[in-house]
């Protein structure tokens, strides 16, 4: 079911997230709510702003940035790998860690068949996200050449360029596109108008948009859904 | 066909590799010759090899550790990616490298869907590869995790046991078996002797056999085919 989404609300749990706010989100038209972040981020926290979306019918993904915060009651468990992080720590081996932390439960591992992996390729240099992957920077052909590596050596079903706070460049998201038979394309940053949201919709699958409602309020966000 | 391989020989196109050796090699009984190695590795000796086994029946694989020396002349490429390297590069960043290297050529992405994606757990701490690769170290249940995310997170055909230079520990080969259900099984490392060979064999659903042929002769070789 996910792969129809076009619009994916992503929801920081370490933001003020009123009754408010998730009501005015979950009835807004966007196809899921994401319940993500990098900092600060418990599994309290998820789990508290998961209860809140509980009442509404807008499916749930949550997206953990760590083995130790992974919370397991949304609709989705959304994994990310980064492909062009300089570690290897961020392509594989936090997930080796959470295997290992889940070893041989059969719980664990009925839930890996419904996990979506997420191919991540980074490109805000500046954001927190970069940083802490220390994500490598580069031009939109080797940007569509990491996403064939996602696509075609690692079979990802989702490949996300992420201008994580920034609003990124259409020509890097169209050159990627070009690439992909088969991976859903996922872009996520800096969209806070219906013009950027209709712009990057022309390459990407599906757009993430979440800091605007936080920085721009709620009209503003609302006028990103398609 | 690979896929019902029980025994490859690797043969290293830095060492010195005599008519007699090859024919040897091309008649043993062995499922394939894979030619491959990390040191002084050049297009040129690996096109001489292969030229040299042309006139057999075996089937050959080429196994590049670099894009700057990947060789299209044999019937595989059988492509490694590091899954416990330390440093992303070997996961991902040189095969994306390779990918922009061949950006947009047809020919390139035909051919990409006859590569054979390997994911290589790195085990003898003191080997050339684990070095040159960071590759971290860890006990059976952690490699078995490592197999896992292989297998499950980015669906790779061949899951590969490296010991590179020495006999491994046979329970962590079962370990690694025991959680995989697709991916096929190798191990290479110290198989020396019929006894090792069956022993790895009992977990494994390939071995490589290839730095023996150097170093103990061509006697030591062939009781290592089944």
């Amino acid at each position: 079911m996910w792969k129809s989404w076009k619009h994916i609300t992503k929801l920081d749990p370490d933001r003020k997230n009123s009754e408010e706010l998730v009501k005015a989100v979950a009835e807004s038209g966007t196809d899921a709510v994401m319940v993500s972040g990098t900092q600060n981020v418990t599994a309290e926290k998820v789990k508290k702003l998961l209860s809140m979306l509980k009442k509404y019918n807008v499916p749930t993904v949550v997206e953990p940035s760590d083995p130790s915060n992974v919370v397991y009651d949304a609709d989705y468990l959304f994994v990310p790998t980064v492909l062009n992080s300089l570690d290897g720590e961020w392509i594989t081996g936090k997930h080796a860690k959470w295997v290992f932390m889940n070893y041989k439960d059969k719980n664990f591992e009925d839930l890996f068949n419904r996990v979506v992996f997420e191919g991540y390729i980074v490109l805000n240099p500046n954001s927190a996200v970069a940083k802490v992957t220390r994500s490598l920077q580069m031009d939109a052909k080797m940007a569509a050449s990491y996403a064939f590596i996602g696509e075609r050596m690692m079979k990802l079903p989702i490949i996300y360029i992420e201008y994580s706070g920034t609003y990124g460049d259409p020509e890097v998201v169209k050159e990627v596109k070009s690439v992909l038979n088969s991976s859903r394309l996922f872009y996520g940053g800096g969209i806070d108008s219906r013009e950027k949201a209709i712009e990057m919709l022309k390459y990407a699958d599906t757009i993430i948009v979440g800091n605007v409602i936080y920085e721009k309020g709620l009209n503003a966000y609302l006028s990103t859904v398609p």
